[in-house]
């Protein structure tokens, strides 16, 4: 361990704690979503807003590094919003307010808070740590309704968002530092940064950019074989489907070799699936659960281990700011399902507004309420918007000079693949960039568009790409396209070789 | 590492994680708060939900183990929950609605819910990792007026209650497995959790149970010394003040000594201070954060290293299930900073309610408001009746045969003392119970009270002791304490020697 102690540092600087003396796993935590191009995107915004604007050719600065679509205008459910509200401010539902409640709320939000307000009491008082015993009711009637097989609530976790599950199931796993845990290239890069901090080691499988950033069953066992020559103990595989960044959604028959690769291979799936809605060919790549796969590959799998993540930041919904989500345990061990639930207990309780998102993702209104022609309006409205603008953008990449795109099957993000002038990556280099950061910086500092250079999410070597999520407005989609094809036309005429 | 292998499992049993299999680390947490005798708690809350209240003296459960005012029945302050219920639905400040909105909401309410909707966007965005701009200003506002020294806004992370804090600071600082962190001996079981997982060493010192449960220098000296004759590298000490479980306020010059301390021996102070309102000596025993007492003590200390944490979940606010809260980075390295900005970026954001919610209580209604005096009137009514309950439950506590039990200066929790008779210990020892945990198990089965045995939060050996708060409601409080004397004189009677 070349960290120092406290107590011993020789040269006494003023300052105890230092980058010298921190846990070296958090040193190593790399995290490019909100990298430096994210840094640098805050900075120009700050010059933007203090009047620094003919810096720039652009007046506002658009993030694409994120798939925060509430950020880009996209606005919320109503009916989400109604509920929320009137169980932040009970009050509003005594007799005494009943004509302005009527006439500023439709009655199945005022129905849906008076049912939630009188299972829950207060939503300022701490929960069950597992998550609202009610609510997780109605997420396993959800996963029932999805998949057609049992759900329990027991084996349910509220959770703040997808990635504090992902977070806690890794911390389960990770026994040792000679864990290794499978994860796509490219991954999202939650993965690698809790690997890091929890000091396990990534096994990379590639995904095949060729075949529309397809999972080939060879890549998974040649990756786990090299592994395992390394001695390392292999104890999940992770899976994003749809994809994040790559946007691919798995077919059924792929999606039963990998559990039959798993079960042979006596290895955890963990599934992380919160882009299940956001699918934009249902006809040929239709979603499936893992967990629905699973049961109806029948007995032989009844023991198989699986954690499966959903959010209510991604779909439709959005509601990234929320901190709401859950994960299912299928097949986990009773006992090991006590240590999750003790894990919970020592951070209290998932934030209560976070956990009535989750249910109302899982219970939205039915055909017959009041609300239910305006969810169904706002909810198409978004998804056809969302599958117009990922395919606006993908032929924007794909007219590029030396790009090609994959269309986004699921998921909200493009990542093309960007051919650089060799000049270019020299000039990189001598500025100590990887070549497609200094692509996207570029980008940032001509359009004020940020995305996240592709070596944030791993890459074959020598291949370079980005990762842009298509949530820009789409009255504004136009002129974000103008931008980036000038931009890019000029950054190859200027590096031309 | 006695940690088997995924793959060499010699017996191959039907389950791949199982409790053998898991993080070690993961299994040595214990957290009492929510341990044994809270899930023995809901578990008799179901029982009698289910029509079997034939089975017990009482019908309802109290829970006296976790300070969650909300949920015994605590008024949430309502000018918070309207800038909240309009942060929700802002379709409600729309001219079509103005007619409503004025008759439902007062005018600084409206005035405030604009004024964050305009600064923040939508509450369903991500945020800024570190916590939104405009909220940590106003967060320094409050520390600068609370204490008469600047303080900064970059220098503010806002976080999901002072729990996730916590636990980024000590991830931090937790290096390798010999890292020491000083911890107060009767402790929240909070810090001995997380230590736990993070496989740190914990170096208790004790508080004084004779001097209401004060802090005694030569205490942390020893601990310090003990601690790094073991070899530790110490690196923190840990005071939560005022303090839970123990509810003392420390004074001005304990504090001085405390930085002291610290300073002479080169030790990062975390100072747990999310009880800071909840004072009821204030004339004797007021509060001073230690960011003010370190400030005070000049140039000598200017570079003195210290971490502050408050919440949204105490006080008068008890707003637990929000999840709001922020620390105070005081004279860290700025390199240090950027880390914590990373490992929170991870995480994506606080929710963002958690964070107005924070923005509301360091920003509440002002003299002049229209929302002041009725601000004031719920704020000073909550106070009042914690301070006479706390005398009350101290009372109730002292009349017992065998019990003691110092006042609270501050927090929500009384720590009494219980000499048990020997014939408890030792049927207490053939149930495999500690003595206190026996007693609080027979308390609930009695008496539907939820308690928490001192052995959860560390005593000195061969005490007892329970934690209880003093938050059921005021109305109820005279038959709850005399459930309790009649429950105790039964189990002394039983267990006489």
């Amino acid at each position: 361990m070349s960290v120092s102690n406290f107590a011993q540092q020789a040269s006494k600087p003023s300052k105890i704690l230092t980058y010298e003396t921190i846990n070296p796993h958090v040193k190593r935590v790399e995290y490019a979503v909100r990298g430096e191009l994210a840094i640098c995107a805050e900075r120009i915004k700050d010059e933007l807003s203090n009047g620094y604007s003919h810096n720039y050719r652009f007046d506002t600065v658009v993030n694409c590094n994120i798939g925060n679509p509430q950020q880009l205008k996209q606005k919320p459910i109503t009916f989400f919003r109604q509920v929320a509200s009137l169980m932040e401010y009970p009050d509003l539902l005594l007799p005494e307010n009943r004509k302005q409640i009527e006439f500023l709320y439709p009655s199945d939000a005022i129905d849906r808070a008076r049912r939630l307000l009188k299972q829950i009491g207060s939503i300022g008082a701490y929960s069950h740590s597992q998550g609202i015993p009610c609510i997780r009711d109605n997420v396993a009637k959800f996963i029932e309704e999805r998949d057609g097989y049992p759900a329990e609530q027991s084996s349910i976790f509220l959770t703040q968002g997808a990635s504090a599950g992902v977070q806690s199931i890794l911390q389960l796993l990770i026994a040792h530092s000679n864990v290794g845990i499978m994860i796509p290239i490219p991954q999202y890069p939650l993965y690698t940064a809790t690997l890091a901090l929890y000091d396990a080691q990534p096994v990379p499988y590639y995904l095949d950019e060729e075949k529309d950033w397809g999972l080939d069953i060879s890549q998974l066992a040649s990756s786990l074989s090299e592994g395992r020559s390394k001695g390392l103990d292999i104890r999940a595989l992770v899976i994003i489907n749809p994809g994040n960044p790559t946007g691919q959604c798995l077919t059924e028959q792929n999606m039963r070799e990998i559990i039959d690769f798993c079960h042979k291979e006596r290895i955890i799936l963990m599934a992380d699936e919160v882009y299940q809605t956001n699918i934009y060919q249902p006809a040929e790549r239709p979603f499936h659960s893992f967990k629905k796969v699973l049961r109806s590959m029948g007995e032989k799998y009844e023991q198989f281990e699986l954690f499966s993540f959903h959010s209510v930041s991604k779909g439709m919904i959005g509601e990234c700011g929320r901190r709401g989500g859950y994960y299912e345990c299928t097949g986990i061990d009773s006992p090991v399902v006590d240590q999750l639930y003790k894990l919970a207990s020592v951070s209290l309780c998932p934030n209560v507004q976070g956990q009535i998102m989750v249910d109302l993702m899982v219970q939205p209104p039915k055909c017959g309420d009041e609300s239910y022609a305006l969810y169904q309006k706002e909810l198409s409205g978004i998804y056809e918007s969302l599958r117009r603008r990922s395919i606006k953008l993908s032929e924007c990449f794909n007219q590029l000079e030396g790009v090609t795109c994959n269309n986004a099957q699921g998921s909200m993000y493009l990542f093309p693949q960007i051919r650089l002038p060799q000049k270019s990556i020299e000039a990189a280099r001598q500025a100590s960039k990887q070549p497609d950061e200094f692509y996207c910086l570029a980008m940032l500092n001509a359009t004020g568009v940020c995305v996240v250079p592709g070596s944030g999410f791993g890459q074959k070597a020598d291949t370079w790409h980005f990762r842009s999520t298509f949530l820009p407005p789409e009255e504004l989609f136009d002129g974000f396209c103008e931008r980036l094809q000038r931009f890019h036309h000029e950054f190859f005429e200027k590096y031309r070789d």
